[in-house]
């Protein structure tokens, strides 16, 4: 003990080499409310209940964060199954497997040196994944698309950073801005402060449901121009944490808008088979554009996709694929360079996504169960998503646009004046106040909407439609219960 | 076609917003030899092969990457058993599989929240996965570790650039500088590229086996202090591409170097399991500067361990972990927050390293089978590092130190005059100009010494001993007869 001591002592005395003060000003002031201080908080919590520490509650509903799983959906059989086989593949010879699993596995272990996954691959992903999402892209737009335009990557987010990060260079002493939609997913926000680059938001049309409006685009762009140099411009369809599904005229305005101020689009589209509502349809950025003709077909995109979300939910696998189009060959070679000093990304993961763009067709041994359980999953989000948006819009104060798609509602609440003047003596925005409430009241971890970003003076929250219905049933109710007494309070 | 005609006369019309000419200048410098323009040709070379182009030779070897099963080495059963059961937790009722490996399955699937793989897990990883990474340090150094200073990670890469990016800040104008041998392992230049850092080379000692001089440290840093501010020692052990394993005297000199200059330690240390000379031993860089005690035992220190390498050979599946000690706390709250944004490591790359870092223990069923294919993969590499340094050492104007450690030789070999001169006249560093023509003439691919560093007017190029036994034998018989009639056609 006493040699600890005089250790600690000892270190208390020498300096570090690396302080707060000294260490990188832009991973100091980037900000990840997804997995914030109201998620740590909401651990701490978890780990009380285990030691027995009453509170009102009985468990911690993370309601934070798009991880389908943890809430308990379902894996996708066919996907284990292959993933299965491709770990080991001596359960190749196990007749239990159906045959379409072992012939997936098989083309996979072929396209990997020496059959193993164990092996790197090319940097931008095993040739035979990358035709199969080269044809999924071509089966869904009916749209040609070249193999060597997809990357895959280990999740969505890898490929927006890497495409993100070719961008930075100040162009006549201009910082770089790139154009983010405000609500928007926080990886665009901590990115660009980790990139150096100046975060250009533009509001979406809460009234119009969600959806882009030029003359906002527009007035964000003139704003942007007078410290930065825009460059590029970011859309999330189907939106996080909005929930909405953009209309075929709504991308046709925004291409527009992007040709006009010459911006690289980034289409985050990972939610392309979560759409739910009556009406609304996903149509890819790169379809609408092709299909404008030029010049629009021959703009610079780049779209993103992963096995984190749809119907598969595959958050912890780290899978997905980015496919540029139009872009500068030689820019493009100096992308496939950078990508490959991380090696490559995840071949399980690469797995992963071969599952998710060469289903089970028909007639194939796994083509109804993976239809049934895709559908279940589909069906079962659809109906949580209009619980929730019905639920939040019989509140009192509440107001929620229908969530069309993705995995989040995004209400906003009308917060009495007192509980605000009460947020802001304890220097917290209103919606931290709030989700924090929540919270420590009912175990619900919700993510308040300062982390999206909000108009100033309005306030919001996202929720995942993820619990399963029970849960979700009991607890919306004790939101419920937690949103009157609140008011009541502070009404 | 007409249309086609017409859209891309229209493309090469349109400007593109992303160029050569304005895109990130640190991307466009930053280079990974190990991936780059040989490999490139290497590539090629095997599709050339594939449609029946006649070569000198029936296919490619690639002894350019460290990619163990790529070049025939195998599994370890347990490991990939265990991948199985938690990839498709339904086998865990399959009675053909040991109940150690159901066990560690079990445990892992129980850290998973939803107990599903497929769920995000912690930024730094699962909570019981990391304690058994600190349990192996633990037994490895006889020195406390405490598991919330281990994070998993996607490869030992992805820890190093999120330690190294922390130290992007200049101080009093200074651009922040990290000293790393020569030769080196590209990664680190890479990434200094990428950060816009200044790389601050210190020659390895090629005479003392590539051992570190303290003078020559000294040298280094003086002359680097003139235009940046040296912050952090990078020190690869056993060495990458130089094979060295460090004695621990040397390791005491460079940690007092190190804290006499007030220097960050990059341990990588991600080749500690294979250590093949007789007499040589690793000991990590945490266990050495404890053991020197007060300043030292203070310092900071990040070593990094992968499960690419050792016998184990992973490199497809990408886990790893990162140590951190000493680390100012609010300094690793910032990295932290860092890494949250990229959510979390592959779990099935940490699952790899869960089996690494507690395999199977005496008396449990998978032990004895376990001990002999790591034994297998390990008593195999040490004779195929000697066989390569001496077959090396008997070539004409060879000299290769031993192969004491890692899976590298970097042998150096002195051109003739009218070689260097043909290389000068092709525009190529003369170790490149003998790669490309090894290339040509044998379909042996291997690097450069100028993808590493080297000393002017010394040529080496680095070669893995991965080929199986048999293909190692008649690589260096190939390899034999290209150097004798490249020496004839020179001399």
């Amino acid at each position: 003990m006493a040699t600890t001591k005089t250790n600690a002592a000892a270190a208390e005395l020498t300096p570090k080499c690396l302080t707060l003060g000294n260490m990188n000003p832009n991973v100091k002031v980037m900000e990840y409310a997804v997995r914030g201080p109201l998620v740590t908080r909401a651990s701490e919590i978890e780990k009380e209940l285990e030691k027995g520490v009453k509170k009102p509650f009985n468990e911690v509903i993370k309601a934070n964060i798009g991880d389908c799983h943890a809430m308990g959906q379902v894996p996708i059989t066919f996907i284990r199954q292959v993933l299965a086989l491709v770990s080991l593949p001596e359960l190749l010879e196990d007749p239990r497997f159906p045959s379409d699993v072992k012939s997936r596995a098989k083309a996979i272990l072929a396209g990997c040196r020496g059959q193993s996954v164990g092996s790197y691959t090319d940097s931008a992903g095993i040739e035979i994944i990358r035709k199969h999402v080269a044809e999924y892209i071509q089966r869904r737009d009916n749209i040609p698309c070249d193999y060597q335009n997809v990357l895959l990557c280990a999740g969505a987010s890898d490929g927006i950073k890497s495409v993100l990060k070719l961008l930075i260079e100040k162009v006549d002493g201009k910082t770089p801005g790139v154009m983010i939609p405000i609500p928007q997913y926080p990886l665009y926000s901590a990115s660009l402060a980790e990139f150096g680059m100046e975060q250009v938001g533009y509001y979406l049309n809460e009234e119009k449901n969600w959806s882009l409006d030029v003359s906002e685009l527009e007035r964000s762009i003139a704003e942007a121009k007078k410290t930065c140099n825009p460059r590029a411009i970011v859309v999330i369809n189907p939106g996080n944490p909005t929930g909405q599904v953009l209309a075929r005229q709504n991308i046709e305005d925004i291409i527009k808008f992007a040709n006009k101020h010459k911006l690289f689009i980034f289409a985050d589209e990972v939610y392309q088979d979560n759409v739910y509502a009556e009406g609304s349809k996903f149509f890819s950025f790169k379809k609408v554009l092709v299909e404008m003709g030029e010049p629009y077909s021959s703009m610079e995109l780049a779209s993103f996709m992963s096995c984190s979300k749809g119907y598969m939910g595959e958050c912890g696998l780290r899978g997905g694929y980015t496919e540029v189009i139009n872009m500068d060959p030689e820019v493009k070679a100096m992308l496939l360079k950078a990508i490959s000093a991380m090696l490559c990304p995840t071949v399980l993961g690469q797995t992963v996504m071969d599952c998710v763009v060469n289903p089970p067709q028909k007639g194939e041994p796994s083509y109804d169960l993976f239809q049934k359980e895709k559908q279940a999953v589909l069906d079962s989000l659809a109906v949580r998503a209009k619980m929730v948006a019905d639920t939040f819009n019989s509140f009192d104060g509440f107001s929620c646009n229908p969530v069309q798609g993705a995995m989040y509602a995004f209400p906003q609440i009308k917060l009495p004046q007192k509980a605000i003047e009460k947020a802001k003596s304890l220097k917290q925005c209103p919606s931290v106040f709030y989700a924090f409430q929540l919270l420590e009241n009912t175990g619900i971890c919700i993510v308040p909407g300062a982390g999206f970003g909000q108009k100033p003076g309005t306030y919001h929250f996202r929720t995942t439609i993820l619990p399963q219905p029970e849960k979700l049933k009991s607890m919306l109710q004790k939101f419920k219960e937690f949103h009157e007494s609140f008011m009541k309070e502070y009404n």
